[in-house]
């Protein structure tokens, strides 16, 4: 824990300024949010970078990878580790995986970001349809008790320390009825945070993550609907707003979508007849 | 103003659950963020995918290829329109940029998305120093006065009527001294609403914006600065915290850089020494 602490918040020297204060301002310290490039490689080549908060690099990275479409598990994964040369400055932002023996990753799709050729006819409904092609509805419709819903956000807010020090990340945790929060995440980028939390559970092989809730600290996007379906979840609760592509895709596949989760009450906006008291 | 709000914000049916409430779920109309995919080409030849809420297309399609590098003012641009087939569903989320007569876009580096072949002995360090390279630290440091800094927030939140809606949209805006904001962007993407607002005065030629203020409704990350130094802003002011490398990006490139801006009081991270009383 100390560990992760140290790396994701930073002491600087800060000036604050109030109302009414004419004077020189005071300088203090203060905490920020650390954010640095990641560099993800593929057996030496680069894929692709992200800008996150470091600390838990591994599971950002298998996140990321299932998210992309380019592993499905664990099985798929030789290896992942950082650069070999610590004795070089910025060898802790560059991460190297090793697919398993046999598995091939087909890395051409994300380096192109998600452009597709598609004809001009098609648009963005093809976009949209590409990218959920490799998605599945959920086999299994879990069940979720109200209150249990009602308790997650609440209960996400208190495992963020450094969102505590700093008021710059994002958290996104992994809740299993009865117990609750086990794994939670933070991150300056909130699809980090969320892909930090499901590499988490990829590394322990615990995908597809049938009854799991994902729960977010922000807004839902279509992203976050679609990461919570790559790896099998079943509901997600954010704290805040989902978008209405969030709320759409939700419904075409069977998650169940809350938002505005703040301890005694939420909004449902897909797959309400699946709560139970 | 009715168009943009008419395209930003959905209808949806959504139950809600209060805390002692036993029976059926209430089911009541609320409102939506719009999310949907903007495919952005130049010359006919897919570039890149952003999710967005549709509105102002043509401004965050000015500021992402500022930004990206790939223009540097609105002489480089030859014309932006969407896909011509009004007729065909999802033609609304295709644009087209033609360069202007003798304007080379060199696309190939946006495609890679900030990919670098970088040697793994540059790994983190040399990829911020690419990112930078053709960035410019301001050649003025315009002072500003602190109670003018201190209403931008305020000021921003008033304009954000898709916010106020549906709590799902990020807003960003642009502000001179004296007369306050003259620009403000909603969208479901933090980056996008500072691409549409950078984006207006881009379009409207008023690039590089010596003296002019980045006003955004969340966090600053890095990218935000980045973004505010490619459009030559003078300083950016956040509602919230901005990351470690925001601070030392804004602080090498004499941005002034304040956050946690609310009302009668503000967080000074960089440039400090710029404002007066």
């Amino acid at each position: 824990m100390n560990e992760r602490l140290a790396s994701a918040v930073q002491v600087a020297s800060i000036a604050a300024w109030r109302s009414g204060s004419d004077g020189p301002l005071e300088s203090h310290p203060d905490e920020l949010a650390v954010e640095e490039p990641l560099e993800i490689r593929i057996a030496s080549d680069p894929l692709a970078i992200t800008m996150r908060t470091p600390g838990h690099d591994h599971e950002l990275v298998a996140g990321f990878l299932l998210a992309e479409g380019l592993i499905r598990s664990r099985a798929d994964l030789g290896g992942i580790r950082h650069c070999a040369r610590p004795d070089i400055e910025g060898a802790h932002n560059t991460i190297d995986v090793l697919p398993a023996p046999g598995a091939v990753l087909e890395v051409e799709a994300t380096r192109r970001g998600t452009l597709t050729t598609s004809a001009c006819g098609m648009c963005g409904r093809k976009l949209i349809t590409d990218l959920l092609a490799r998605l599945q509805p959920s086999s299994e419709l879990v069940p979720f008790r109200r209150s249990f819903i009602a308790g997650l956000a609440s209960e996400l807010s208190q495992q963020q320390p450094s969102f505590q020090r700093t008021g710059g990340l994002h958290a996104a945790g992994i809740a299993f009825e009865p117990g609750g929060l086990c794994v939670v995440r933070e991150d300056v980028g909130r699809h980090n945070a969320v892909d930090k939390a499901i590499g988490r559970l990829l590394l322990d092989d615990r995908l597809p993550a049938l009854g799991a809730v994902l729960v977010v600290s922000g807004r839902t996007s279509f992203e976050i609907v679609q990461k919570a379906l790559a790896a099998g979840v079943s509901a997600v609760v954010g704290v805040s707003a989902p978008s209405s592509l969030a709320v759409s895709t939700a419904a075409r596949f069977g998650l169940l979508l809350c938002g505005f989760a703040r301890g005694t009450a939420f909004n449902v906006y897909a797959g309400a007849e699946r709560l139970v008291d």
